[in-house]
This record gives C-alpha cells, sequence and structure tokens, in this order.
C-alpha cells in the first residue's frame, strides 16, 4: 500500500522521537513492500524562528494533500511571554482545527515491566488498559469569545459543545468499546455546567444504539480519583476537551512515564498522530529522550491510517519485548533494578526493531 | 468565646456526621467556658422537599446572622434529571456566593497509619501535607452567559476571571504559605486559555509582595500527574474554580478516603466549613460514615472563626491518635490489616472525644 506522511518534527525531542517512528514504518514498510513517503514540515517554535508563524501556509497547505500527519512535539518556554495566539501551541490547536479530527484517542495501558515505576502500587495499576476518547475541537479550547482586555482588568474563555459535536465523537467512543470490553465512562460535571447537561444528554442518546455496550456517567472530580483508586475498572473513557487533557495526563502515571504514550486523532480530513509528551527542550539533542511514545504513535500509523493492523500490533508487541529485557531509557530507569539496560533514545529503537517480528 | 453557628447538615450522611462536629465542638466549649450556639437549617435536597428551594430564603438570611456555618453535605440522585438551577447544589453554589468567601482551604495530608489505604505508593506519599486553596465564587461555576438551548441543540459556560478576583486569593495563599513551608504553586492552562495567562500575570504580580515565598506555575494537565508522582514537593496549591475542584479530588487518593478531608472557605461575610465528601445517600441513615472529615472541619472552625489553635490542634491531635490506635469505619478499613477496631460513626467519634487533649 501506499502512504504519504506529513512529518511534524516540531521543537526539542521532536525531531529525535519521531526519526525512530521514522524508522519503524521504514522496517514494515520494506517488508511488506508498501511504500510509505514523507514530507518533512515545520510546525511549533521551529516555524515561528524560521517562518515567522507556528503554523506556516505552506505547512498546512502540504499536509491536507498527506495521508496521515505525524507530529513530534511543539514547545518551548523562550516562548513563554508571547500571546497565545502567537505561541508554538497556537501551531499545534491550529493544525488540529484546520485537519478537523474530533476523536482524539489516548491509550493508558499498565506494562507489567514497568509495574514498579509508577506511583501507584503494581497491585493497583495491574492490567489497566484504559482507551481516552477526548473531543479535540471543541469547549475551552476553541470557544468564542476569548479574550483578556487588560483595560478592564478581565478575562473571558467560552466553553461551548454542539449536540452534533457531541454525538460524533461518542459515536466513536462507543464503537470502539463494541471491539473492546463493552464499557464506556463519560465524564462531564453535570451538577453545575450545562454544556455538561447537554454532554450527558447526548451521551445517552446516543449509547442507545450500542446496547452491547455499558454506559456510566461520572462527574470530572470523582473521576479523578477513581482513575487512581480503581484503574483496572475502566475501559473506554470519553471526555470533552479539557477534561481529557488533565485526565489523560493524571493517567500517565499508570504507565509510569509520559514518555511512553501515544496518541491518534480521527475523524477528519488527515489523522493526526501525535506522542502525548511534550517537547522538553531541557534534554533535546542528548540522546536520551524516550522514543517508545513516538514508536507506538507510528503503530497507531499503521492500524489507523494503513489498515495494517497485524503490523501494529507486531510494533506493539515488540515494545513489551524491549521493556520485558530491560531495555530502560532515562525517563523509565530505576536505581533499585539491577536487571536494566540503560539505553540512548537509538538504542531503545535498534531493539525495538530487532524485536518486531513480521 | 461566644460563636453563633448555623448548622446546615443537609442530604444523607450530612446528619450524622454534622452531629459528631457538635459533639467536638461542644466537647471544647464545654472545656474553655465557650459559648457556641447552634442553629439548625434546611439546605439541599431536604430543603428542596420542605420548603420547595435548595437554599430557602430563611435559611440564607439567618446564615447571614452567624458568625459561623457548618455544612455537611447536599445531593441525592433522585434530583438528577432536574436542572441545575433545581438541583441541592444549586442551594450549595448559592450559600457559597452569598456568604461571600472565596478561598477554599482544603488540606491533603498523609496519614501515617493510613499510608496503606492509598493507591500509591507509601513511600510516595509519605510526609505529604498539601494546602489546596481553591477560588471559590469565579470561574465556569458562575460565570454568564450560561444556557442550554434545547432548539438551537447548544450549550455555553463562561469561564471569567476579574484580576481583582485572582489577587484576593493569591494574597491569602501566599499568606498561608507564609506560615508553611513558603512555596506557593500555582495552576492553570496558560499555553491556551486567556483567562489562565491574566491568572498567571496576577499571581505573579501578588508574589513580588511576598519575596520570601517561592512560587511556581504548572499546567493543570502536568499538575495532575506531578501531585501522583512527586506530592511531597508541593506545599500551598492555588487554583481557579475548577481546576481545584479536580485536583483535590484526585489528592483524595493521598490521604486514602475523601471521608477523611475537611475545608474551610474564608474572606467573606461569613466562614463556611464543610467537608469534602458528598452526601453518599446510599450509606445514610446506617451508621457506618466516617465522622472524620466533619470532625476535622470543626477544628478549622475553631481554629479559623473562633481563633483557638492551640484546640484546633487538639482535635487535629485526637484523629492522628485514634488512627494509630487503629479505629477505622468501613472507608477505611482494610481486609489485611489485623490490629484494626472497626467503628461505627458514633464509635469513632466517641473515640476522638477521649483522645482530645484540652
Ligand atoms: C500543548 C497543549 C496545547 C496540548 C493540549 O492541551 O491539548 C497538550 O497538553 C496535549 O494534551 O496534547
Ligand atoms: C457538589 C459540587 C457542586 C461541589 C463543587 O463542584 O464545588 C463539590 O464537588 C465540591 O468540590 O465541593
Amino acid at each position: 500500500m501506499n502512504l504519504k506522511i506529513a512529518v511534524l518534527a516540531g521543537d526539542g525531542i521532536g525531531p529525535e522521537v519521531t526519526n525512530e517512528a521514522l524508522n519503524v514504518l521504514n522496517a514494515v514498510a520494506k517488508h511488506g513492500g508498501h511504500t510509505f513517503t514523507y514530507e518533512d514540515l515545520r510546525i511549533g517554535g521551529v516555524a515561528i524562528d524560521a517562518d515567522g508563524s507556528p503554523l506556516p501556509e505552506a505547512t498546512l497547505a502540504a499536509t491536507l494533500k498527506c495521508d496521515a500527519a505525524l507530529l513530534g512535539a511543539v514547545g518551548h518556554n523562550k516562548f513563554n511571554s508571547y500571546p497565545p495566539s502567537q505561541r508554538p501551541e497556537a501551531g499545534l490547536l491550529k493544525i488540529r482545527a484546520e485537519l478537523g479530527g474530533y476523536a482524539n484517542l489516548r491509550p493508558s495501558v499498565a506494562y507489567k515491566p514497568l509495574a514498579d515505576n509508577s506511583p501507584l502500587r503494581a497491585e493497583v495499576t495491574e492490567g489497566t488498559d484504559i482507551l481516552f476518547v477526548r473531543e479535540l475541537l471543541g469547549g475551552l479550547y476553541f470557544g468564542e469569545p476569548r479574550w483578556w482586555d487588560k483595560e478592564k482588568k478581565l478575562a473571558h474563555n467560552t466553553m461551548v459543545y454542539s449536540e452534533a459535536e457531541v454525538a460524533r465523537v461518542a459515536k466513536i467512543a462507543f464503537e470502539l468499546a463494541q471491539k473492546r470490553r463493552k464499557k464506556v465512562t463519560s465524564v462531564d460535571k453535570a451538577n453545575v455546567l450545562e454544556v455538561s447537561q447537554l454532554w450527558r444528554a447526548v451521551v445517552s442518546e446516543v449509547a442507545k444504539n450500542y446496547p452491547d455496550v455499558t454506559l456510566e456517567h461520572q462527574l470530572v472530580d470523582s473521576m479523578a480519583m477513581h482513575l487512581m483508586n480503581t484503574p483496572r475498572s475502566f475501559d473506554v473513557v470519553l471526555t470533552e476537551n479539557l477534561f481529557g487533557d488533565i485526565l489523560s495526563d493524571e493517567c500517565g502515571v499508570i504507565t509510569g512515564s509520559l514518555g511512553m504514550l501515544p496518541s491518534a486523532t480521527l475523524g477528519g480530513k488527515v489523522n493526526l498522530y501525535e506522542p502525548v509528551h511534550g517537547s522538553a527542550p531541557d534534554i533535546a539533542g542528548k540522546g536520551i529522550a524516550n522514543p517508545l511514545g513516538a514508536i507506538l504513535t507510528a503503530a497507531m500509523v499503521l492500524r489507523h491510517s494503513a489498515g495494517l493492523e497485524k503490523e501494529a500490533a507486531a510494533v506493539e508487541a515488540a515494545v513489551q519485548e524491549v521493556l520485558t529485557a530491560g531495555y530502560r531509557t532515562a525517563d523509565i530507569a530505576r536505581g533499585d533494578y539491577a536487571g536494566q539496560k540503560k539505553v540512548s533514545t537509538g538504542e531503545m529503537s535498534k531493539a525495538v526493531l530487532d524485536a518486531i517480528k513480521l
């Protein structure tokens, strides 16, 4: 099969981890006789520096002509004093909006070999396999009006959702749940917010079309607690944009490092794939970043854009295997663990490549 | 000293735990020759049933004439289909607004005898002592306009903060930090929200008046993770309303049970005291609810409204003592712990009363 992929490596550790994701994609392509072509494009801080905009026109136009977009990371603290609209993150939010994907899938999995890396007890996390479906184009992130009026000394953001926006992302959550353990937990703050009341009503309505899936509603505050107390009890967790941002990062502690977590955004013109971790400028260029988040993101490209489910699963199995064999980048290394092999970004990636069984 | 306290016991387990808080206040009053008088008033679901409103006029008027208000809990799932403005929670939000307290203090402490009750490892939680200062009258909770238009199939909430609203709560956070470990962590989403940018700017400005206090800023998503990974590294955590709702519940897992957590809301006409836990209608009337959240809330009444710091500390020490002695209500009991004495609400409260050293 042929796939044209926009490569938006971005800032900080973005380029180094993206590079390893491409090595994995290339290995799969070579083995299966597929043709994956890449177009390198600028986004985030590097684009501000080179083009004066966090999402240059050329990047957007070229990405829209691709079959998938693979993003590294954006952000650098040197832009902290810039207004939101001119920061690297604005490039990320704009490309999300322009590509149109509204369903952001974030798996949160407890890897057995990393059980002692989590601040949570191993017996609490054991067997956890949560899939967040985070609505990505609505809520406070994009709601208008939005302003900070320095004369009036007042700032204002808007949380808004339409029934259609909620229904389409709920549909994806239920479809995914049908292929998993058949449970959707929908998160809201319906005891206070009108937006959450609409959310709850629409999700309940959509649920009627999926009688084989159990739906439960949780308030966002209780959910922040339940996710830590009983993570194993959740399957698909459906949230609006900001609640998903907060809760999916919180669940990073289940895996033990943000550096392990992939994401895929579906439903738009071009699917967007990005590891959950940030640009981590403090460790950029040192060859110590964990490439597994980006590599697992590549697996999601194979699954959701290339239709290569077997190959996606092979990459995921290889990641399991190298973890079991004790390979550890700095973020997942542990002082008290004698069996580990401390490795660089490139060595970790090489270990995965060697372990992939196609 | 004299103190007139409005007692808003509310729904579910509210009355039973509030009763135990009053027993503690009475013991302190008797010993010190203080006069605490109480006025029982209806709020929440019981007020809807009896008076047709979650916050009857009479309750509000009488509370405003008191020196402090002690609330139990509000909420019952029988009102789940009611619009927000007619639910028990509306009574809570209205009394918060009318009393005017904007700084909601929520301590999150790791009790050594409960170390194995937390899903977090004991070595992670050990020594944790966080004080949340949650802004309680702004943000999405009260922002206008707010609506769900069923014709337009659209809902809308407003997150709004003024500089003055942020400055006054920040001031309280810094003052409290000065009496503690001299660190404030301010939480926002300044890489996306204009409101958070104002928040961050104002907090940074207020910080200049407290050169002995270290200020750090954290994004709400990262913070949800850091609180679980390194809870000991935080002292005072300052947040807007919704972020504080989510993060302080998340931190319930540090103590091991929401049933342990007190809160106090300062800065308004009448201070409002409420345990963090909900009304838990499923266990109401069974005599098994944990009264320690309400009792620790009574300690906060002693500290912040009666100026009886020594007595407040004595109550807190008594709670430590009964936990060390192995007293456990159902929510903090553990199957694998042989040394525990499983007790009812009343027995736990009695144990605390016996342990208070005045
Ligand atoms: C960088 C930031 C704008 C982004 C978000 O808030 O969506 C990030 O936190 C994420 O979760 O992908
Ligand atoms: C009951 C609800 C309205 C309330 C809130 O969200 O403030 C509660 O969760 C709390 O934290 O006190």
